[in-house]
């Protein structure tokens, strides 16, 4: 399986244990040292038990689970060790982008970073 | 030099092309099919023409130019022809997040995407 198409499936694997508010399977393939932006505050959240909190507050929010959790346009650049993906998250009205950040360690990719954002209304 | 050093030195010239308003060098190390994931809409952005009309906004809104673009925490993850990195831009009262993803190309490192924002308040 080449980089790219594995690491397709660790982020579409992601997403479905979201969908199914699997918190084990979304924390599984993920660095220790997890640099996470996630859309509210704070700015940013490091390492793992920070990073289960922030799906924590997401699903305090969402209480019978995300209706869809859907990514689109996945993008995967990946060489040697370090990859970048890009795609967009439909789960309410707006979709939000995302940008992941991997590294492989003992032949297995590992996300060490997530970037979750909406973009801003101009128009207020 | 190695290719962290090499990818933090090109991340502070484009952050010192941001404050001298410099629009040719803000735009040299990007590669054509640039994806930008801005503060405001629109949802995304393709290519240098439409990455460059990102920043005519920004200036427009900014007409005396930033008091201050300065990148903070800046962390790159490197290899082979592939990088991702992480900072903080300190530019208004509130910090804004970055992550940066580069590819190597005849040995130059460019810029291919880039997400900014802001973490949402919670009590907003």
């Amino acid at each position: 399986m080449s980089d790219e198409t594995e690491i397709v499936t660790l982020l579409e694997n992601w997403a479905e244990a979201v969908r199914a508010r699997d918190m084990e399977r979304i924390l599984a393939h993920h660095g220790a040292d997890m640099l996470m932006f996630d859309v509210p505050e704070p700015l940013f959240s490091r390492g793992m038990d920070e990073y289960r909190a922030t799906w924590d507050l997401f699903f305090q929010y969402s209480p019978g689970g995300p209706r869809s959790f859907d990514l689109r346009d996945i993008a995967v650049t990946a060489d040697g060790s370090v990859a970048f993906a890009t795609a967009f998250i439909h789960i309410f009205d707006n979709p939000l982008r995302l940008t992941v950040g991997l590294r492989k360690e003992a032949g297995q990719w590992l996300i060490v970073h997530e970037h979750h954002s909406y973009a801003m209304k101009s128009d207020g």
